[in-house]
Parts: structure tokens; C-alpha cells; sequence
């Protein structure tokens, strides 16, 4: 029996788990959203399922991909409320260390101080953890597209491939069985990037995809900029509708399985 | 059961739920009152039914609907106590945006603080959190006509139309079917704004309205204004009556319903 | 079941009450004391029943209706010691206003200043919420004759004629009855506000009623007073008994009910 | 079952019940004592029972009446130590009052500072409420003989006699019985009002009284002091002793009750 | 059942009783000790039982009577640590005293601010209260020979003699009986009132005492003293064994008894 | 039945015990991770298991082992988001040190500082001990090879190697056997120790090891720093690899076991 | 049943016990260690079983000996981590003494600040009590040889001989039974109170002793120091080793208790 172990934050139960923080987890699947991030060269594409609770609703004012600088995005996935409050430290957060440091926070470090975010209110009384999931991404100047994912435990690591929500292991284990690069996409345009993410969402969501059922955002280099950072795009709702009609009659992942066997070919070479 | 989960705030049910959110939003609903917003073309028609407790009451002192700067209003559907506070917060925020920045707030940065505040009582373990519902609105200098709406959860959007209270559900589903159009009304005057939400209005309230069951306020672009934000006009009962009697002499919804079909047409080509 | 939901005052049950504001509520009406407040045409006649509890008490020292500033007056029904601090904090509030502005406060204003006072118990876990009703009424320089009642529930509204206490409703039910004119009372003179005031309170006192079991204040039109504001008069229990005998003698409620025929009369002329 | 409601003081009970209110009267009848203050013409005597718990104390150091001021006496009944705190608490805010605006603090303001004392801790969850009862008398300069008591709830009241403590009731109903003057006493002389005092509690004491089982404070008009304050002055044992042997060898009440009647008939001419 | 009260300081039962304070009295007797302190003519004699609980102890180190100031001490029976902690906070308030008014605390005085120091833990939910029960004792050089004690709710009292601990009861009988005087033992000498103590614990006590068991302090007038404040001295066990065999050996408490006797014939001329 | 004792952390069960630092040991195992850091000459091998618990994640990202100062590092096995709080406060502690001191930190003294940090959390009631384990390890200026251990209770000491997590107990048993010299490796060159480290990791993993299976950190003497700290140097995935492979085909520990029975035979001359 | 009363610090249970003090007492035995320290002339000698818990901790950081100042040193039995902080706070507190006053601090007056700070966590709700003894010793330069006792209760004392730990029982009853003289050991050398304690410590551990079992030290008159105080020395494994060995050959403790009996005789002369 769990009862009396879980209605209190601060506590271990028996076994050393810390249910309010599984809970949290749970509340995160609850939102029936997903959400994929992938590394590619030289680029990151972070889609998010997108779905307007009401038609009622301005789907633009539904976001799932906030910008935390100009050069990092955090793609978030659980309660709304939750992830705009995490939105909001960590814009804090990287206008504090560009103002202390003058330069721009690198999206690790980042990261990992939105992860202590998270994790004080798993050690805390003072209330409940975050129910949300946080995936930071950007091309960085120094260290290239990176994919970092923060958990309601306060866990983070960086990733090749990220996904949160609701289809989190269906998802993760497609994007396993199609990554099987030794560097995992890093040779990926961001063509084919954006080709596995929509790939992998329709696997995720068993209804037909539109482009208005997902948010699209994509980090690349941006030659404009001096310091090697990158840029942020947000795809319309249009061209995300072209790219899907574009993939199908292309035939789905043909081209970038076939580019990849050639890669594999290279590789092993 | 729940018992166990539903008695403190900053604890998570196994499920992931947060029972006291939803406890809220019963609150909401147990007030007995509904309101509409509909966004038109330059302008917002809010529209809250306006039940005066006891016949003593002077039925102007009963409000739903408060300004919060001259261009933006808030239309708050919940315990009354809790609106009146929440709409002193916003005001304050309001006016320390326009003397930090100075410039107006815009209406969808305000609902994202005060869906911040809201969010906080979800979390921490201070107080319970609020039982009302805001509907921001204004006409915007930049964005125009814009609705959003801010839920005791913590969740915010932005609305073509945006309903609360007893009969959401049911006032929703009106809306959803009448407003059919690209751009969801985008193209509505006022007039047809008002009707849409009287009639609504009248859906959701089974006895035969009365310009004193209601009260309304409309916000409209101000050509006086150079910058472009828009003014409020309350209407008076006796204005909202006529505007009852001539919609019913007229056959309802028939106008709006015809101009719709021809912009349809319009649209199609 | 209640038990579970009632024993704190920072959560919703799961019907979306606040038990502990309803117990509030019953803390007032065991007082077994009634209140009316009155707006006649230039003045506010406030009545309270005075229950003196035990006959060696002074019964100058039994007060239910306390001056907040020369204009305004609050009648309080509850818990003695509770109306006394929320008068004290009533009076600070009015008195920094008008430190800070240099005019009086409106009383409108004050009341919602006190709703949020009250509120305020409703929701954070420092302590009950006050187990008292405030009524505040003033003659004021630009709304004229006002009566704002505040509940312990933070809800507050301005009245033609508001009730508290153990015979609200009855009382509530009279003066609905009573008052029936467009503009309910407003044409009304003091005599005529005062008699309906008597009238009210012996429906809701079985015992024939003498001057010292009531406590009478009269706020009138000051022409001494350049800016408009009204003043605040007490009436001696010899004054209201020898009130009590005329309006006996005179057949009770007779001559207002005539003088509001002719009103109707005229009024839908 | 009162079970539930009555182990924290910050709530109500669903009846609208204090419980830990009730109890703390209870507590103050629990320390077997009872006391008397008596309103006369320019004087008020104070009686309280004076109970040595252990013949080894030295009696003069067990008090129940203590001097607030110079003018004012606090008559204490109930936990000596609440006792003594709050009698801190009236001098502290006594001192300050004369401080802060040059002239004594009038005995029924005093009377409701300490009120509002005793009301916090029944609406704060700091701790319990006291468990005394407070009777405040002076012989003031511009209202004259004072006496002003403050129970646990923050209930507060001038009165013509005061009693508190385990024979509060019977007491009570003496000295109604007995004070049936318009001006219930107004008009006894010091010599009047002592005899009274012993004899009401004498009815509350079955034994024989002696001068060591009382403890009495008198306050009159001092006419060495310009502005009109009275004075305090204590009794010994051996005066009151005198005093009860006079009265029963007059036989007790008779002298007053003549002087009462004929006071009477000139009251009735 | 106490069960349900006596879990928490800050409550009442429904008795109107303090169980946790009851509770505390039974701590100060579950140490097993005795004390008793006796008023002579000029002087204060402080007996208490000194048991070293470990023949390993270092019998100086344990004590139970401490000086506060040159001229006052602290007889201290209970809980060690919860003795030393008040010894400390007396020390504290005594030198502030001295500090602030230029002359030392009176002990009267000592003992109510310490009083205050007990009752606030009875009061306020910080925590438990003092398991202890302090006796003040001093000459002081305006009341003579005097003798506070002050116990766990807060309660202070000056007495002839006073006593505490496992056989307070006893004790407390024995001297009751023998100290008949109408002054009780204010004209005993010093060696009067060390004679009268040591047979008080020897009653107390079974077995036969011996000046390890006992720990012994008087207070006598200070000849070389010019404000007439009285002196402090402890008693070493080879003293208090001589005084015991010589008490023996004279017949006990004759002497004592016969110029009782003597005193009583005297005092009755 | 622990039910009762196990739910707060401020309290002691009646056998003695602290239940939530048993369940935060628990907590660690729970990771499913074994860590090892051994003490040679002039060096110390730290090598921890590394489980990427995804594919898709960075194997770069997921470190176990953290640097604290160039001289210190930090080897955590337990909860992620525990661990970088820590190591986040011994970084502030270590530069703090330096700050103030001018001088690097002692490992020794680091170590009782974070045990320090961890005993907080097992006595106050703000939140739940860290679910952690850290093993401090540093070539010191003065006291050469250092390897601290501090574990959730506030456990520290020094070791000659320290092991963490699930397979702990078996891995202690086999260096216990293994280290059998009287320095305990203090003589191991760092190829030795880190074969037994392998070695006792090759053990505690059923599975074939693999160089991504494993964080390697060796400390050795710095020739080129003047002050006699040591360097932290990471071995690549690559290194570790041949390094496995080499010892496989050496004969696992052979060579080390010889050289052990030499330094034995030496030894015991 | 002493489940209701246990599970709070800060009450009282119905017969006056404090729970959580008792469970602290059984927290220091479940250690399984026991110390001993042994006052002799001019000296002390502690002495504390040592145990490491793991054959591959380093001996020499398992530390029971503190030094707190150079001439005060304390035996800590109990949790490592509590001991730690305990240890860290007297250091702080003879540091602010020496700096305040210019002396050292007598070793009595620290056992009394620290027994404050053990006692302060039986009366507060911040947090557990701490699980430690703590034995100060000292040759302080006034009072000679010193031994103060400290445990969680609060309670101090000085003692010939103090113990503590698993055996705390059994190793006292032997020492009152070999410490007979009337000055207990004051006589006694460094050599005869060594043999004393090793004795003792043979009797409370059933294997053979060896000088890794032990940890030794010594406090003794410096007879460089001007001032009096004494130094504080540690003896080797190595020494102790010899030590043991030598008592075994010379028969235990026959030359102590010949010498003692010969001391006896002089005493008795």
C-alpha cells in the first residue's frame, strides 16, 4: 500500500521512491501530448503535438515552444500553467548570466540549473513539483545542436532525440530503431531531421496529420551571426502541411534511410 | 477514492491529478452565472448574465465586468470575492507595466502574469487557489480585437470566443457550430457580435432575457485614439432591451447567418 | 459527508464549497440579532436590533452601529469582538485614504476595501474567516444615499435596503414586498425610512418592541456641509419610542403605503 | 459530537461554534473563584474572592486586583498567569496611550484595546485564547465611575455590576434582583456599594465570610486631583473585617434597601 | 478520555483544563527530588534533596540551587536541563534589570518576569513546557526574607515556606502544621529555620540523611552591606552532617517548638 | 510495525532508529549503479558504472563523476538531480574556502563539510535527506592520495577504497579480500589500481564490460604544479577499452596479485 | 501505550516523560560502541572503542576524540554525523569565548552551553534531538583534572569516571567498584588511570583488545604552559598495543589496586 507514503513530498517510502515525483510524471502523460526533439548537423527540429482543446481557441496562442534567447527554445510538455512558470525562470535565468557573464548561457548549463529548479520541490515542503517536462535545444556556438531534457525529478541529460508525453515510449523507441548512426543524426539535414520528427509523430498519433495539429521549430546555424550561435524558425502551419504532403508521396523515410545506408556504408568503410 | 488526495493542494493523486483545481472549477460552475466573449472585426462584445441575488440589491453595484486600463476589461465568472481580488491584482500590474515600460500592457502578456498568479495557488501550499475565471479583453493596438481567457489552474489562451461559467459546455458548443468562418468571426461588426452573443446567451438561459438579466461591454477601435487601442462601452439595460426586441422582430440569427453564407462564398472564391 | 472538507479553510470540497464561510455565516445569525439599513430620498436609516445581555451591562455601551468617519457609519451583526476589529480596520483604511487623496473615501470604496479584508480569511490558512456582516452606509457627496453591506464570504454590493442577522431572510422578504417602487425608496423621507425600518423590525421581533431594544442611526443631507457630504445621527431611546407610539397610533404603515400609491400613480403617468 | 471542531481554534463549527471559546470560560470557572465590581455615585467597589490555595503563601502576594494606571484597576479572574499577561499587556498600552497623546487613556478605550487582545487569539492559530476575565474600573474624569469587563471571546461591555467566575450566574442574578434603580446604583454611596458587594458575595460563599477570604479596591473621586480622575484605594483584611461585622450587626442590606425605597418614591414623583 | 487534548499545548479541553501542564508538574515530581525553602526572621533557609544519580558524578557538580545575583538564588526542582535554561534566562533578566534601572530586580519582581517566561510556553504552540518549578529566595533590602516560587502554567506566589518535588504534598502538610505563627517563622532564627528544614526532609525522606544529600543555601542580612540587600551562603556537607547530628542529639525539633511555645504565650499578651 | 515512525524525520522510533535515512540508503540503491574509488600510490582510480538509461541520450552528458576543484573530484551514485545539488554546493564550499583561506580546501575537510550539509536534512523538519552518496577522492598536497565517503546520514571517513550503490556489499567484500596489504594499495601503481577497480566492477556487473559502460577519473601527482596538488584526468570510452581488452588477455589480475605477493614477501622482512 | 506521546518532540506524556529523549538514549547505544573517561591526579584519560565498520576504511579517520581547544578535548558516542555538528558548535563556541573574554573557556562552563544546546532540541519543534554523548574532558588550570558529561536530555555533570555508549551500564558498575577512594582515582598516576580504563574497556568487550580497537587520549599538566592548562596527547595503536601487553604480563590491575590499597591505608590514618 502506497497511502501513506505519497501524500507527502519530503518523505521516502520504504522502498526509497519518492511517489509525488512519479506522480508528477503521471500528470505530464495526462496531457495526451508528445513532443520529439532530434539532433541533426548543424541544426535541432523540435516538434510539438498541438492540441487546441477548443475550437474556439486561436491556435496561435496555443504554444508548446517558448524561445528562452534568441539562439535557445524550450520545448515543453505537461501542464500548462507549470511549464509557462519554468518558461519564465529560465528566461530569468539566461538574462541573469549574459548580464553577470556577457555572454550567452550555454544551453547545458542552462539546463542543468532549470534541473535544480525542478528538483528543490522534490526535497522541499513548500509545495507541490513541477508537472512538466522541459527540452531545451539550440545550436550553440561552442558546442553545436544540443538537445538537453529536464524531468519533474530533476534529472537532465542531453539527448540525440528527446521526446516527452503521453506516446514518450513508443516514440523513443522508433527514434532508437532509426538512429542507429554511431553519432545518431549528426550528419542529418535538417530536411531529413524534420522528415524523422513528423515520421515519428504520425507513429505517435494514430489520426492523419495536419499542419495545424503540431508546432514546429527549428534551430539551425545561422551564418548572419558571428559568434557561431544559431537562430530559431518557427514553421507556418502551411508549410508543415506541404512538408507532410511532400513526405507522403515521397514515399515516408525512403530518402533518408537510403542516404543513411549510404552513410552506414562510409562509416564502416 | 479520493479522499486522500483532495485535501491538500501541493500533492499530485496517483493518477497525476490536482483535485483542488477541479474542485475549483466546480465552484465556478456552482455560482450559477455564464458569459461570453466574441471577438469581431475591430471589435470584442463581452457579455455576462448578471443575477442580482436579492431584489434589494442596487443591480448596479452587481458587476462581472471591471476595466482594468481604459483599453482593456476583464470579465471574471466565479465567487465574487475572489474575481474583485484578482482584478485588483491585475489592475496593479496593469499600471506598473505602463509606468516601468510606458506604454499599455498588452492584454495577452496581462493574462499570462495573471495566469501566473493563479498557477502559484495550484502549487505552493499558502492558501486554496482562486474560484473564478477571468476573460481578458481589449482591443489592441498591435494584435486588435483579442479574448483571453485565464482558468484557476493556471491555464491561459487566447480566444475567437471564449465562454464560463454554468453553461460553458453548452454556450461552447453554440459557438463552435454558429462561428463556421476561416477566421471565426474575424470579419463580424459589432452588431453582429452582439446578436451572436445575445443569442448564445440566450441558449444557455432557459427564461425569456431581459436587458437587466445581463450586462455587456464592448470594446471597439477608438478613432480618436492615435495609437491605435481600442475604448470600452458599457451598455445600459434599457439599450440592451431594444437590442433584444429588435433581434427577435428580426428573426434572430438570420442576418448574421446570411452575411456568413455570402462572406463564405466570398471566401471560397 | 462534510467532515472531511470543513476542518480547513484553504480547501474546496468536492461540490466546490467553502464549508468553513457557511459556518461564518451560521456564527452571524446565532448572534440572535437583526439589522436593517434603509435609502430614503437623502438619507440611510440603519436600525439593529440591541439586545442587551444581561441587565446590570450599560446599555450605552451595547453598540452595533459605529461611526467610520463623520459621514459613514458601518452597522455590524455578528461577533462582537470580530465587528470591532474589522470597525478598527474600517477606520485606518478610511482615514490613510484620505491622508493619501485628501478626501473622504466613498463608501462604495471603503466596502470593497472590507470585502477584501474578508476574503482574504476565505483563502490563506492563517486563521478563521470573521464571523460578522458589516453594512456601511453614508450620505455621500456624489452617489448620494448609499448602504454597502460586505459578508464574511468577501462579497459585497450596494442596496436599496439590506437585512443580516438571524431574521435576514423574513425581514428581506417584507422589505421586497414593501418597497416596490421603480426606484425603491429613493423618493422616501426619513419618516417614511424610519417607519418601514420600525415596521421591518417588529415582523422580525415577536416581543412588542421599545426604544431601548433598538439602537437607530439616521444619516442625512448636512447643509451646514459645503461639500455635499451627509451627517450621521443617533437617535435616543426616547426619540424611537415616542416614534414607535406615533407610528402605532397612526395605523402602523398606513400613510407611507398611501404616499407610494401616489407615487405609483404618478410614476406611471 | 463536538469532537472534530473543537481541537483547533481557527474554525468554526458547522453550527457557527467557537468551541475553544466555551472552553476557555470554563477554565476561568474552573479556578473556584468569584468577583464583584459595583458601580455607585463616584465610586466603584471591586470585590474579588481571595483564596490562599496553601496556608505557607504569603497571602498579600496573592492579587486579583491590579492597578493599571494611577486611576485605573484591572479586577483579573481566572489562570493567574493569563491574568498576569494580559495586565502587562493593559499597562504597556496605557503607558503608551499617555505618551503618545498626553492624558490618560479613558478606562472603556483601554477596555477595547484589551478586547480586541483577547479576540485575536481566537481567530489566529498561534495559540490558545486566554483563560481570565477582565474587569476594568476607574472612576474616569469626564464619564464618571467605569466599570468595563473583557471576556475570552473579545466580548466587551460597560456595565452597572460586574461578576465573573464560578458563581458568575447566581451572583448576577442578586445583584439584578437588588440594583433595581434607574440608574441601577447611581446613586449608592461608597458604604452602599461595599455592603452590596459583600453581601452578593457572601451569597456566593457558603461559609462565613472573613476579611483575609476577599480582596477589595475601591476607586472615588479625588478631590487633590484637578482633573478629575479618581483614586485607588485597597482595603485591609482588617477593614473589611470591620465592615463585615458592622453590616451584620446591622442587619445586612436593610439600610440600603430603605434608603433604595424611599429613593424610589422620590424617583417616582 | 483526555486523549484527544492533551496531544497539543495550544488547546483546552473541553473542561476548560491545560493537560500538557498538568503533565509538566508530573515531569518536575518524577525526578524524585524534594525542596523546601523557609522564611526566618532576616533570613532564608533553601534545603534540597541532592541525590547523584551515579556514585561516578562529581557530587559539587550537581546542583539545584543557583545564585542569580549576589543576593538572589534559585532553588530549582525538575528536569536539569529545563532548570539551567531558566536559571540562565533569570540570570539574564536580572543583569538587565540592574543594567537599565541602576538597582537590583526586586525578587518579587524576578519571579513574575520569570512567571511570564513559563506561561508563554503554555500558551503559544512553539513548544513544550518548562519541566521545572523554580523557588526564588533573597533578603531583600526592602521585604526582608523572601520566598517566590513559580511552577510549570505559569503560576507565582510569595510564601513562609515553600516546597516542591515527589514529596511536595507531605512536605508541605508537615510545615503547615508546625509553623502555626501568625507571622509564620518570621521571628525563627537561622538556626531555627535550618532545624525546621532539615526535619522537613527528613519526613520526606526514608532513610537517614546525610550532608551528601542535601544541598543548602541561606540568605541572611549582610551586616557589611550598605543597601541593605542580604548575602548568599552555601552550607558544605560536613556542616549540614553536624547540624543533622547535633539536631539529633538536642532532641529534634524541641528547641524550635519550646521557643515556638514561648513566642505563641508572648504573642497572645 | 515502522507505519508510525517512518513518516516524519524529526523523530526517532522507539528502537532508535532514523527510518528515512534507512530509506534514502534505499533510495540509492535503488539507481542501480555501483561505483569504486581506489587509493594507490600517488594516485586514486575512480570508476563508475554508467548506465545511459536511453539510447537516444548523450552518453557524454550522463556523468557520475564531477570535478570540484582542478584537485578534487566528486563521484555521486544515488539521484541524479540530489547529486548536482551537492556537487553544486561543495563547488560553492571548495571556492569559498579558497576565497577566504587562500589555500586550496583539504579533501578531508570538504568531505565533513558535506557531511555536515547531508546530517542537516536527517535532523530538521524542512524536507527529505538527500537520496545520495558522495566519495570525495583528490591527490592532496600533504596528505597525498585522499578518498572520502559521505553518506545520506552524515556519515564520513576516510578509505583506502570506498564503493557505492546497488552491488556495494559485494564489491567491499571482494577489495577487502583482494587488498590485503597493510597500506592497503598504497604501494599499487595507477595501472594496478585501476585493473582492480575493473576488476571488482567486472564483478559486480554480470554482463561483459564495455569502455561506455564505465566513467573512469584518475587522480594523480602533478610534476608540473609546484604545490604538490594532484591533476583529474577522464579516460576516454577508447582507453577504456584497450584497457579492458589488455587486462583480459593478461590474465586479469595476475599481475597485480604477483606483484602484491612480492611486495608481501618484502613486506614481511 | 506510548504511541500517541512519542511522535512529538514537544509534548509531555500523561505520566511527565519525554519520549523522544528515552529513543535518543537508545540511538547512542544501537552505535555499539562504548568510551570511558577516567579523572586521575593531574590528568584524564579517555579512551573509546573504536570499530571500523569496514576493513577498508582508513583507521585513522574513525575519529570518538575531538579536540576542541588545545587544552579541551571531547569523547563523542553516538551517530557519527550528529557527534560532527555537536563538535563543530563547541569549537565555535570556545572560539567566541577565548575571543570575548581573553581567557580560555573553562572546560565546565562549555559542557553547560552545550547541555543548552542539547536541551533546546527536547522543548522546541524545529527538529530530532541529537543522538550523541558527549564526555569533555580537560586539566583545566584552576580547577584541575575535569570531566563533564553531556547527553541528549540536557543533563550535565561532572564526573570521576564518566561512561557512555552500548556497555554504558556494565562499565560503570565495575568502575564504581574499582574507584573506592574517597577522591576516586584524584590519586591516582596517568599509568593507573590508563590500565583503569583499558581494564574497564577489556571487561566491556568480550574479544581480546588490541590498540586498533582503541583510541586513546591523554590530557595532562603542561608544565611548558605558564598559565596551567593542560595538553592534550593521542597515543598510537602501536603504544597501546604495548600498553595492553604489559597489563596482561603484570597482571592486570594488581599494581592500581595494591597501590590503591596502600592509599587506603593512608587515608585511613
Amino acid at each position: 500500500m502506497t497511502g501513506a507514503y505519497d501524500h507527502l513530498i519530503t518523505i521516502f517510502s520504504p522502498e526509497g521512491k519518492l511517489y509525488q515525483v512519479e506522480y508528477a510524471h503521471k500528470a505530464i502523460r495526462s496531457e495526451n501530448l508528445t513532443s520529439i526533439a532530434i539532433r541533426g548537423k548543424d541544426c535541432v527540429v523540435a516538434v510539438s503535438e498541438k492540441k487546441v482543446p477548443d475550437r474556439l481557441i486561436e491556435p496561435d496562442t496555443v504554444k508548446h515552444i517558448f524561445t528562452i534567447t534568441p539562439h535557445i527554445a524550450c520545448l515543453c510538455t505537461g501542464i500548462q500553467g507549470d511549464s509557462r512558470m519554468l518558461v519564465y525562470k529560465a528566461r530569468e535565468k539566461a538574462a541573469k548570466y549574459r548580464f553577470k557573464n556577457g555572454v550567452e548561457i550555454p544551453v547545458s548549463y542552462l539546463a542543468n540549473l532549470m534541473a535544480g529548479e525542478t528538483q528543490f520541490f522534490t526535497q522541499y515542503a513548500y509545495g507541490r513539483g513541477y508537472g512538466t517536462c522541459l527540452i531545451f535545444f539550440s545550436v550553440d556556438d561552442e558546442e553545436g545542436p544540443q538537445v538537453h531534457k529536464v524531468d519533474p525529478s530533476g534529472y537532465t541529460a542531453g539527448y540525440y532525440a528527446a521526446t516527452a508525453g503521453t506516446k514518450e515510449v513508443e516514440t523513443m523507441a522508433f527514434l532508437e530503431k532509426t538512429l542507429k548512426l554511431p553519432e545518431r543524426g549528426r550528419n542529418n539535414s535538417v530536411k531529413d531531421s524534420l522528415r524523422l520528427c513528423l515520421q515519428a509523430m504520425q507513429g505517435a498519433i494514430s489520426r492523419e496529420l495536419q499542419g495545424t495539429d503540431l508546432e514546429v521549430c527549428i534551430a539551425t546555424r545561422d551564418d548572419t551571426c558571428e559568434d557561431g550561435f544559431g537562430k530559431l524558425q518557427f514553421m507556418s502551419a502551411q508549410d508543415i502541411d506541404n512538408e507532410l504532403t511532400e513526405m507522403v508521396e515521397s514515399g515516408g523515410l525512403t530518402e533518408y534511410l537510403a542516404s543513411r545506408q549510404e552513410m552506414d556504408r562510409e562509416d564502416t568503410n
